[in-house]
């Protein structure tokens, strides 16, 4: 399945299978890459799991997620960071070469204190990551998640806030379905690139409408994104790595699995 | 009540109430301005609501809403710029001297396609909002709403289609509800100052977390945005006008309204 080299699928696409069945059938199905979820690892060796995926022929993308750095409270933002140093041991362990980072944020304090607070804890932790091979890259999420999410909301937000911390192993998740609707995401999307900082690209779609602010995502092709625009995008800019499909949806996880799966590789082969 | 001087309350923000009864209350509280909302207006006659708005000692600040020229069928935009060509004649009857324009979006077609039609409605329609003494407000909507409601959804992008279009009676709505996860948002609030078209500013709070895509906005002071700091920008910007509370909720509409308006001037006295 020469097509599917480049596909990769999160374990929280496909949140009812544990990541054993999850393997077993992407493998199958001739998926090429997976990226695991934290809670998927819960009551496992992260690096059972790691052979457990090559052995099935998988290569490991990345582990979701980091992030959840900012708080008014200096105690939560201690336990943050030792949160993200555990991570970054599972994802060692695990032969994850990258961690995705959900900056967070906090409705208690401004936006740019918890900015300025995200960028400290990326530095804090940045170095225990380089000693592990692992980079880390900040996703940029929808403004709607502003509040308790992420106060990094942008593509230039992401871009100037890598610039501003100039470390060698920290980059830019791009996912589609945060930066879809920004007149500056395809020029932040290229000097992205050219500053060698893009290191992940997600795929889903925006549902039209659109009826919970987590778990409505859309396969691609099921909403108003353009998404092959936006893999062009990311491929001019340089990038040559997996395609990950990552999407919650309720409606999607309470349907048969198995013809779930096979609705992902159709909409990656149709509308990626 | 001199602190109510500059007070606007939309007639969506009580929508329970009638606009005789709106009228009647916010006149007893001592709040000086109204909005009207199209939908409150319906089988009345313009210009008698406008009389009774002076009447009772109210100022008419504007009509909500015009806009919604996206659409990728061309029978559908010229209906567009037909209703608000209904929306201006409207506005002249009431006395409203702006009109605040919805920019929309269209799910079946580009932003940029969406962008480049709401350009050719304004501009079909501004000539004869100059004629009737009416100003337009462009509101960027958050990006939330990109899908079907708004393809400009950035202080940015309102100020860069209103620098190109040019138009001397055209500007932009201030709604801190859409703008305020933006790290640009300031120093664009200070430019659309400058250029003399900061035409409105809207006011209410983004709760955390938010329930609802349309209907969980909050009073001032009941969720994380920082309106004062908006206000004081929007000031030192030069905008001098009303400040206008527009809150869309479920909660506080199925609340008893009389206390609620009490709750809507206390929340402008303490945290605007």
């Amino acid at each position: 399945m020469e097509d599917l080299k480049r596909l990769c699928i999160h374990t929280a696409t496909t949140k009812p299978w544990s990541v054993e069945i999850a393997l077993a059938n992407y493998a199958r199905a001739g998926v090429a890459g997976i990226t695991l979820w934290r809670d998927a690892l819960e009551g496992r060796d992260p690096a059972a799991v790691g052979r457990l995926a090559r052995d099935s022929g998988l290569q490991v993308i990345s582990l979701c997620r980091g992030g959840f750095f900012p708080s008014p409270d200096g105690d939560a933002r201690r336990r943050a960071i030792e949160d993200n140093l555990a991570a970054i041991g599972e994802a060692e362990a695990l032969g994850a070469p990258l961690i995705v980072l959900v900056p967070g944020s906090d409705p208690g304090q401004s936006l740019e204190d918890s900015r300025d607070q995200i960028a400290e804890g990326i530095s804090a932790v940045a170095g225990r990551a380089r000693d592990a091979g692992v980079q880390l890259a900040i996703e940029p999420l929808h403004p709607m998640y502003a509040d308790a999410k992420s106060a990094v909301n942008t593509m230039k937000s992401a871009n100037d806030m890598c610039r501003d911390l100039n470390l060698d192993n920290v980059g830019v998740a791009v996912d589609v379905y945060h930066i879809w609707w920004d007149p500056e995401a395809f020029a932040e999307i290229e000097r992205c690139g050219a500053s060698g900082r893009l290191l992940a690209f997600h795929v889903c779609d925006w549902r039209s409408p659109t009826e919970h602010f987590l778990l409505d995502r859309g396969l691609p092709g099921e909403g108003c994104i353009e998404v092959p625009r936006f893999r062009k995008a990311v491929e001019k800019a340089g990038f040559q790595g997996f395609i990950e499909v990552e999407v919650f949806s309720t409606r999607h996880w309470s349907s048969d699995q198995t013809r779930y799966l096979e609705k992902i590789i159709r909409a990656y082969r149709e509308f990626v």
